[in-house]
């Protein structure tokens, strides 16, 4: 099996498809090709939110700024799985889920010049799937071409501060229905459910579910991610809180 | 054979299909996660104008907006395929295409506390779908956690009204191509193909095909799904009409 | 294999796959169904961008404005491929891709009267498209239904005029990072890698890849599909350079 992430939008994801099945008769599962516009970090929050559910697979992860600059090709295996990406830390955060221990192993990518200067995810990191997923998670690595190395560019999310009176962080993504992901632990808002909470100097319900609030009113819940979410009950919890990816969130007990 | 339909966007889709995937070879086929958001009747519009051209299938719904409140999760059973989703409706027009005289079975979906509370369709809807998947349509009501109720939130389309002079009725949907399809019955039109007819005080041609009309021309047509469908060749009739998804239109010929 | 490529959005395609299914095991891989509404030429750039990557495969294309006209429906073999779709020249720049020296043969597919006047995706192409895979590339053309033709509307994209002193051509399309891809070659700019050219009047670093200049920076490069693309790193270059698809673009070295 071999999933698909990317910022493509299309038709350029199928090219990369072509390219796999040329070589591969394995299953392909697309992840999303509409992740914000070579924006690494966003990137990287949802691919570690949504990988750990699939089985063992190989992972086609193409969010890249940097193509066509020297910065690595790599392939990182991490339990079971294998993902193959550029060496920007997109990959990072979930590698560090999907092994035991927080620990992966990463390789690089041998580039043939004069590959395409533009379109690595077709010309480097498809066929480097491809040939992990017909080597095996386990055995690609006695491979020409495939490398391992230690050093990787790391991504760190920003680390949240949480204490007995307050707790405080940042958007991290704004989802497609408009709720607004922080990295502040569900933890720090769990206790307060059925109580209200002040966001950043205003006074909003603590709850469990979005229909635990009339529809257009907002709320302050934890997510399926497991953090504080800012959300609106059948609207946009990022218009109505005026946040966006980045942006301060601080929270408190509405006492 | 499982199809995906929600009002997701990306990437949670993705984590349903990595959740199946752990439990289940089938084929995957998406059907849109691009539903309107928590649109209930659009949705169950689609399904029923889509899933019944599909080979017997297990078919995974969540438009869900009551979702962490105590709505029931369902099975549909409907001929030889499975309808699995909230129980809001949604999946009861559908039904009723699929199965033998509008017949149907439903069966609750026992749901574990403490279910993440903002995401069923991984947590609930998707491992019932893999379950019922690898039980068999036939089957899955034999094992424990589905038992049979009688009990289900209906929806109905609004009837439309039919008379020898006029018939009106509303827009169910607007498509894509911004086709604003009604539910008038296509046969208050038929007759008219060739001259024109009243639309809300507005006259228009009646034509079998939009490439009848000059581009950027309106037109009243019936629609791949047999509704009366106001259009514009090779552009937007929802804009061209002033109409939106509940708008109310009387129809009439033009004498 | 059966890729599919239309400008439906969603769900509609879905019913095509369900067509398919009930007639085909085959695997489906969607192309896109996002191309720009009923742009035959935009259709047939992308899908000669893409489908030369694919394994043999046969190819539903539907983009369509003709829909309910009288305009044939096709099957076009070249190589080991087939492509089934309008009679609008859209399958045509592929086809000269995929066969040996720019040869293919098209055959017109038999339409049954009251077909749906407004879904010949779903009600012709895609059983089409399934009879063409169960029956064989090399085959198909022996079952009823099928004639060859020689009479097929052609479709070409406008020349360049390319001289020692300037290229002039035009934008075909944006993609979706809004980077203008025009129609001349690339060769016409790689000379230039490193310098300035000219575009309209405007003096923009001509380089190989994006993230040669800074973000939020113009620059001309060559895209992966070979021809000269006006960008922005990390930006969008068709409003940078405010050029749509249509307009006239000459390249000149700044001296």
């Amino acid at each position: 099996m071999i999933t698909l992430s990317s910022d493509f939008g299309t038709p350029y994801p199928a090219a990369m498809k072509g390219v796999i099945l040329q070589e591969s008769d394995a299953r392909l599962v697309d992840v999303a090709h509409d992740f914000p516009r070579q924006d690494v970090r966003a990137s990287a929050f949802w691919l570690r939110e949504v990988l750990p559910h699939f089985p063992p697979a190989v992972h086609l992860v193409v969010v890249d700024p940097g193509v066509g600059t020297d910065r690595d090709a790599l392939v990182v295996r991490s339990g079971d799985h294998a993902l193959v990406g550029p060496d920007n830390g997109v990959l990072v955060p979930v590698a560090r889920e999907l092994g035991p221990d927080e620990s992966f192993e990463a390789f690089t990518i041998a580039v043939d010049d004069p590959a395409s200067a533009t379109f690595h995810g077709r010309d480097v990191f498809a066929p480097a799937a491809a040939t992990v997923h017909e080597a095996g998670v386990e055995s690609f690595d006695g491979l020409d071409g495939f490398e391992a190395t230690d050093e990787v560019v790391d991504l760190a999310f920003p680390a949240p501060s949480v204490t007995a009176d307050a707790a405080s962080g940042e958007v991290l993504v704004v989802d497609g229905f408009g709720n607004a992901i922080t990295n502040v632990p569900g933890n720090a808002l769990t206790d307060h459910f059925g109580t209200r909470v002040t966001v950043n100097d205003e006074s909003v319900p603590a709850r469990r579910t979005y229909a635990a609030v009339d529809p257009g009113d907002r709320l302050a819940t934890v997510g399926s991610h497991g953090n504080v979410e800012l959300a609106v009950n059948q609207g946009r919890g990022d218009e109505a809180f005026g946040l966006a990816a980045g942006d301060e969130v601080v929270l408190s007990p509405d006492t």
